[in-house]
């Protein structure tokens, strides 16, 4: 155990009540539905944070967006993967590799020519794999339509092809990033469960048998929809949450569970700044509340216990340098004495976490912990 | 050796014909000035990349924006270091450690209180540490003004404190990165020399001994200012150089030796878009040419040669998913095939580096080798 002044800056911390408060309040949204959560791990990628994620039930499975998690998370008892990426045949041979170590690894896939080339590479490795059809539920990035004239020929190709095994649909409702009200939210998770059942009926309606039903994003997982049909629901920014999430109203900045410790290494008193050692490197170049009703620059100021100080925001960054100061007027230095820490809520955990090798663990203010992140591919 | 064909994306690639062509024009711009080039490994991060920057000629000494990075050259035989992020007592135990190991680490200080500070933590740590004082000549960020009434008296309480040594003044026009012409960039640089000459002559004027005079950016590197006093210029995204600089005029892309090799995923032939796999996690968040007068996206893109397409460019990007789509209307998708490569161009070299821990090097079309990075703090 150490004291958070004995950390050097700039340190990713995790304030591990708070994300065990997320991870209990997904859990109970969850439960009612008959769903079960397939969390991404694409945003901690951490086996430690995901057996907090495990302890508070209700899941199995996961998903991730790199072959790296899939490996590490196996290594570590994940045995139900999803890899939420669409593959591509040069891929397939690290996933067969999992799957003869009897690791049930899923890709995705969402258009003929794709389906017949990742077949052919899991024929040569000698494998069946599983995969899911891609449904496209609000144009947001890849997938078809749920009406589409595509959908039941893919099914029907996939279904065909001795070298893979057509285990479901699923969808992404990443539009949902851009619904900065509860009702817009509920909306989009509703037309997301809804979509993607009826992209299943459909498959199903043509004679091939289509059991995973998968959906989610974290706002549209909390929003409450009518999940009839939906076998499970994915989210992962939700242990964490950030101020992308506050922003929307799905959390508020006293729940965000990652933050960045930082110290103070200068003023610029004339300007009211004060410069602190977590620049863009620390925090990321990520402006995800630049477009929101509040802006929070790259970051939002706390005390060193964590507490927000109110309308102080990092202003402007360099690679390692942070400029502190108030939304509006100027900072007095003098209340933020060289070498003094503070720490800094981000805008978006998943690109704030990526910046950093591993987390320092919070609890009770003391760090108890260094936690890994597996990055890179 | 490889074919690119056979690495895996998305990969962070380094032309090296084009760096080491950028690393001899910044060796020449430099060579007849008097003064040398310490060159920033921020940048980089990369020992292999260095020696060809060495290669070059006109250096010796280095730039480093963390103890990381000045750690890990020193393990590979650097031994005359500028940390040129403003130092805070907690991290002089670390340089102090290289001091005593006989490395040069030169660290930076602007105020008073600081450098008591700094100075009580060499005292502790057993060591004379030597810094630079960092003169503010553009508003930019950090330091003292040229003219500034606390320049003399905090040179003089350097120079009277035993665990101190005033080796000099540094300054870094970072204005320079908005100044999109070439009169604009030259008068960045000559008033960036003219000020910090100006500092040391102040420092001098009051009989304490000021030898080193250390300035730089890239652009104002590239200038052509009269250094006359200068001792010392400091540069780092040359080496690379990005779209950023580009924008700017100091460079054009096809001289740009970084590049992230990605694989096209999916179509989305409604919209005339393709789905690569290089999303913000390879290619960082940074959106530097979002206020130049062409907004790059998230990258611009190349075939797998590294041959810029015309007007293509990363559009949107999720964190493992890019949309690559003409700036003006719709792509075939058919020009790309799912499973084929292109190169992506960096908005920011610096960023997209730290999104990767190695490099994929390539010489006459194919990859000769993978060079580290040395990433976090």
């Amino acid at each position: 155990m150490s004291a958070l002044a004995e950390i050097e800056t700039p340190a990713l911390l995790i304030d591990r009540a708070k994300m065990q408060r997320n991870i209990a309040e997904m859990a109970a949204a969850i439960a009612g539905s008959g769903a079960m959560l397939r969390p991404h791990v694409k945003t901690h990628k951490s086996v430690d944070v995901w057996r907090d994620v495990l302890a508070g039930g209700g899941t199995s499975g996961i998903t991730v967006s790199t072959l790296a998690e899939a490996e590490h998370f196996a290594a570590h008892g994940a045995d139900d993967i999803l890899y939420a990426v669409g593959i591509v045949p040069a891929k397939v041979a690290r996933v067969a590799r999992l799957l003869k170590a009897g690791v049930r690894v899923m890709a995705v896939v969402d258009d003929a020519a794709q389906g017949r080339a990742v077949a052919d590479a899991a024929r040569a490795a000698g494998v069946v794999l599983p995969v899911l059809i891609e449904i496209d539920v609000d144009g947001h990035r890849a997938g078809v339509t749920p009406g589409a004239s595509e959908l039941v020929p893919l099914a029907e190709l996939i279904a065909a092809d001795p070298a893979l095994h057509l285990a479901g649909v699923m969808t992404h409702a990443g539009g949902s990033y851009g619904d900065a009200t509860a009702a817009a939210r509920a909306a989009a998770a509703q037309n997301e469960a809804t979509g993607c059942v009826r992209a299943a009926e459909r498959i199903r309606d043509a004679g091939i048998a289509c059991d995973i039903v998968s959906v989610g994003s974290t706002p549209t997982a909390l929003a409450g929809a009518d999940l009839a049909g939906v076998t499970e629901v994915r989210a992962g920014v939700y242990t964490f949450f950030d101020l992308v999430m506050a922003g929307l109203g799905v959390t508020t900045p006293d729940r965000i569970a990652l933050s960045v410790l930082t110290t103070v290494i200068g003023h610029q008193a004339q300007k009211g700044l004060i410069i602190v050692d977590a620049g863009w490197m620390a925090l990321s170049r990520d402006r995800g509340t630049a477009g929101q009703a509040v802006d929070q620059g790259y970051g939002l100021v706390c005390d060193a216990d964590g507490a927000v100080l109110g309308d102080i925001i990092v202003r402007e960054c360099n690679q390692e340098h942070g400029l502190i100061g108030a939304r509006d007027g100027r900072l007095d230095p003098a209340r933020f004495p060289i070498g003094s820490q503070l720490r800094i809520l981000p805008n978006h955990a998943c690109a704030t976490g990526a910046q950093h090798s591993h987390y320092h663990v919070v609890e009770n203010g003391v760090v108890t912990g260094q936690w890994p992140r597996i990055n890179g591919w």
